[in-house]
């Protein structure tokens, strides 16, 4: 997608890999929203580390991430060698693997290009064949959000207000993202509607890259606190709910996201609202029986008891509708980032990750290949195995 | 209630009257929950300016202060000319009146000191009659929290787990506060009871404020994102919802209050919660006759775009369950309280500042004469309005 980058518009996509320099280019998503960078990882070890020090994050970008630093690692490979050149993968798999050690995209992926190379005679094409699979997986990535897009922009009506929950879009993906491919999808045919971004405490993903891509992206959006869902309802502000999916059970319907999820369909649900999830194929899990043996994570209490942003007044403009934006390329000199305590000092939090929301509170699931009904995703459990 | 200071627990009122030297003693809440500290006003005009830059907020505590301030004004007199001093008293009035013009609760307890010192035949008997009714003011205002407190306590059991929004507790009032009311009651009734604050974004009243008078008062409680409450009631962990009222509507029994309430209340109903709010008589509202006509003040977009907080480090210790806590007398060396952008720095937000909960989701409304069905408040209007 876009990033606007002193007053010019540019594409971008999360990972890029640059063959002359063999060097992977990640935009450093750490820094968002306050500062847009492009770093590169000039090898595979660096790569690794910036899959574990979240430099990338989001299933579909590490995955990504990981399958290119696998190419990577194989083309700095010198010499020919065969079974000294596997034994130098095998390093570099386990590298990579060790970054994330329970994320299950960055093993898919790299097994995806081992796979692949594996199919060459010689080193050299090995090498070659490596980088063509993570290409491969990495242009596969952004295809399937595209086709997320493609069936989800025909439930965006002119002039719909649409709410959205956490960051499911194109920063936690190679390109386009899931909840927010079928805005970019609409965008681009053409039609005019106003995003409701849920902050999304307390890592405020809403506020900061869902915000930051919208506003790149120029579409008209606004941030609200979690708690104005249900009176923006109320008051008919809402027309249409988007949200992602950390995991989607294939044989109940069922979606794991970001906590705050399921009071966002429940609150639908009392209001006729059609509520969509907007899944990759990667997140089904064919084999977990019900939702509640989903584990949720319980997070780090300072996350609830604090907040990190740049230090700056309260008075700095802001622009309603945020249809404007610029990155800010730098920070504001006068800012820096802290975090702030902001809850009583001797008080201590619970901080579940994940939620659950049931298929009866979910209008329909849009998938790469069209869109169901929960209840649907059990029966096309071939369409959408064979998708992946 | 208590606060700790220097490992001791002490009573304290959020109002005091210092007659020695005629001077209002405030908590200066802004401070809270950071540092605790006692602010005296020594004449009038120092205590419109608490009103009016909030040392002190709330309904009941700026009713009490406003009635406290003009006793204060009246008290600082010198001279028998009764027609002087009326003009006096008169221009106390107003000054305090000016320092929170659109709020209810100084005027009306304003009028009820004025009322009573008129029949004092002399300026001294004005004087001590305007004292005596601020302090009757004050007491009936900390009466009806512990009526409502009385009544409250009877819906927690043993071991419940129970959810609050905001802070509709004793700082907001005299002392006791209405939502907490049935806490501390239950609490000196020796129940055993834990209870989940909403951290109430976008001004975090409960993380800060509510967190804070339940840690002085030694009552077990966490601080959850205003996201997790869905979850918690979906894996069984609240028993029961007890919220403030900013305005209840008299003749319909709807709730208005900080914003998120109404997303509690459909939360609860769906999960078969008891949900009540507990009222001061004081914010029923007789005339108005739809939910829907409450104005919805829709606040500065910073609000939700940020946090205030203390600078410091997320790794601060906090101790889980929260049932310890010294109020910090002094704020830590290392930390100042800062204002800190979170969101996209080119993006807006939408700020209403609160909902309306109908009456078709509240099981019940504690007020100081009784428990009602919503529906019955018109019925008992007469019981509700005598005993104000």
């Amino acid at each position: 997608m876009n990033v606007i980058v002193h007053g010019r518009t540019q594409p971008c996509r999360t990972v890029t890999f640059d063959r002359a320099r063999n060097a992977l280019l990640l935009i450093e998503q750490r820094l968002l929203p306050h500062e847009f960078k492009i770093v590169a990882m000039k090898n595979f070890r660096e790569t690794a580390d910036a899959i574990r020090d979240m430099i990338v994050r989001g299933a579909g970008a590490i995955g990504a991430t990981a399958a290119y630093g696998l190419a990577q690692g194989a083309l700095a490979f010198h010499g020919r060698d065969l079974p000294k050149f596997r034994r130098h993968v095998e390093a570099v798999y386990q590298t990579l693997k060790a970054a994330r050690p329970t994320a299950v995209d960055p093993v898919n992926a790299m097994n995806d290009v081992r796979t692949a190379m594996r199919t060459g005679q010689t080193v050299e094409e090995q090498q070659l064949l490596a980088l063509a699979a993570a290409e491969e997986f990495a242009n596969e990535n952004v295809r399937h959000c595209e086709e997320i897009g493609r069936h989800g922009a025909k439930l965006i009506r002119n002039g719909m207000k649409i709410l959205t929950h956490c960051n499911a879009g194109w920063l936690a993906f190679v390109d386009v993202g899931t909840a927010t491919a079928p805005m970019y999808a609409a965008q681009a045919q053409g039609k005019k509607f106003h995003v409701f971004c849920d902050e999304t405490r307390p890592r405020s993903q809403g506020a900061t890259l869902t915000a930051w891509e919208l506003a790149q992206q120029k579409i008209s959006h606004q941030v609200i606190a979690d708690n104005a869902a249900g009176h923006l309802m109320q008051r008919g502000e809402v027309d249409l709910v988007i949200v992602g999916s950390d995991r989607t059970l294939g044989r109940t319907g069922e979606v794991a996201n970001k906590i705050g999820t399921y009071t966002k369909a429940v609150l639908a649900r009392r209001h006729g609202i059609p509520f969509y999830a907007a899944i990759p194929l990667s997140t089904i899990d064919w084999n977990l029986k019900r939702g509640f043996d989903v584990p949720i994570e319980e997070r780090c209490e300072s996350e609830v008891l604090g907040a990190w942003g740049m230090e700056s007044s309260p008075k700095s403009k802001a622009r309603l509708g945020g249809v404007s934006g610029e990155a800010w390329v730098r920070s504001p000199k006068s800012g820096k980032r802290v975090y702030v305590r902001v809850a009583n000092p001797t008080s201590g939090a619970r901080n579940p990750g994940f939620d659950v929301t049931p298929p009866d509170l979910i209008t329909g699931i849009i998938t790469p290949v069209g869109i169901f009904k929960p209840g649907e995703l059990w029966a096309q459990r071939r369409k959408l195995s064979f998708a992946d």
